[in-house]
């Protein structure tokens, strides 16, 4: 495995990859990986893939109010965790390697972007659009891997890669979670005990509502409703952000649970901002 | 030469090229060729380029009161220039090959787009940045062609490719122009035998202005005020949109004109509206 800190570097390393005849599979992170990043990078191994993982938190897309300078940092265990499991290739640029002057270039996907995070991160989906299209345009990889824990991120990039008729295709994994459920997150991290306590109620209650769904099919309003009684219940320091029932494509809200549908929420815990989704399909048996 | 109209056809011309060792140029354009568009095809061909020209007239460009339905498309004799020139794939893609669905992503440099043009014409450079991604990504060309005529545009896309890290080198090529000055342009087959009369006169008065900022260094308030007067008597049927004073790359308004400076401007006769453009450096020789 090397570790790159230049673009002309990773691009050098890829292209001599490409010249061997491999195909190429990017898993961009902000590092502090945790078993969710790592079942980004075994799903590319697994493929035969020359892996390529990015490790860089991005500033453009933290507003000034967010968590950028606190957010976790591990180089020493990332590079360890990506050695063990194959991995070709770490691109570690500094913000000045991606960012030699500020952009002036936004990619942006407004009409999914500013629903769900997007209200409460303004400019957060533009500045995370702006860094994968930076990044596959670097790395040309043939795949790129991302977590669905951030659903919303992975339906936007899909949409923008589509869009943009980028040369990669988007595999999106499912989300990986600790033994009692609550989703991986860098940003678990900030949790305190009492906190850590409580945030496994966030997937509780997406399962709760997942089985009103299928049992009932009640309104988006109704299932709303339940989730914060049982978040109130059972999570009581936990401020939600949002409790969304949408479309999976769209993420535009539905009030007919009788579609296939994606529960989403987020909730705060201190300064730790929590995201989970659950998705339920009209048809049992089909997610 | 092979005229292809879908996006894998065109890759895979590309990609055949490229497996053969060739470095690949693409020439974006609407159409309606003439010999500023044949002069950056040529300008390929000379560097030995495996040449794509590309021909859609892009509706994301266009706001819905401008020209897009009137746009001239002449393609038997643009097939036949570019056939003459060596061109080795024309790709002509319908509308619904190139934006399948309606594109939610959007590529912008905002900063640069909003004035000049940009200022007359809202979202204009939003859809040029946009459609000039996706066929920068259908192709992955090593370079592409653009003219100095459309200087906002070469400079929004320069700075897009920089921002974007998009793997291919913006090579910008001078005015051409008729033998009486005009610059040519597509939208000059607009013009009433009157109106083409009157329209070498925004040349002539660019030349003026030159003129007058090499011997004098006046501000530029004076060097508007001298190119408004010139035109009002030598272009009365033309409705001047703007007459500008800008930095050549941060294309903002300078006062002072002892430095690099752009003089832009853009002239409404009847339906056909012209712009046209001329630099005139700090140290005289230099440009």
């Amino acid at each position: 495995m090397i570790v790159v800190r230049t673009i002309s570097q990773v691009r050098q390393a890829v292209a001599d990859a490409k010249a061997d005849g491999r195909a190429v599979g990017l898993v961009p992170t902000m590092g502090a990986l945790h078993a969710g990043h790592y079942s980004l990078i075994e799903a590319a191994c697994e493929r035969g893939l020359f892996v390529v993982v990015s490790i860089f938190v991005n500033p453009i897309q933290f507003a000034p109010t967010e968590d950028l300078a606190a957010y976790p940092r591990t180089p020493e265990s990332d590079l360890a965790g990506c050695r063990d499991r194959g991995v070709a290739v770490v691109f570690m640029p500094e913000p000045s390697e991606m960012y030699p002057r500020p952009t002036l270039t936004v990619v942006d996907v407004p009409q999914l972007g500013q629903t769900l995070c997007g209200a409460s991160r303004p400019g957060h989906f533009s500045g995370v659009c702006t860094v994968v299209t930076k990044l596959l345009n670097i790395v040309q990889p043939d795949f790129a891997f991302f977590g669905a824990k951030d659903f919303q991120q992975a339906t936007i990039l899909r949409r923008m890669v589509e869009d943009l008729n980028l040369p990669t295709t988007i595999v999106v994994c499912p989300i990986v979670r600790e033994a009692d459920g609550l989703a991986m997150s860098s940003r678990n991290a900030y949790l305190t005990d009492a906190e850590r306590r409580q945030a496994p109620a966030l997937r509780r209650s997406l399962e709760m509502a997942a089985d009103l769904v299928r049992r009932n099919r009640p309104t988006s309003g109704e299932v709303v409703e339940a989730i914060l009684a049982f978040l109130g219940g059972e999570s009581p320091d936990g401020i939600v952000d949002y409790v969304e029932i949408v479309d999976p494509e769209s993420l535009s809200p539905v009030e007919n649970t009788s579609d296939d549908i994606l529960i989403a929420l987020a909730v705060r815990f201190g300064r730790a901002r929590l995201i989970d989704n659950m998705r339920v399909d009209a048809k049992p048996g089909r997610s």
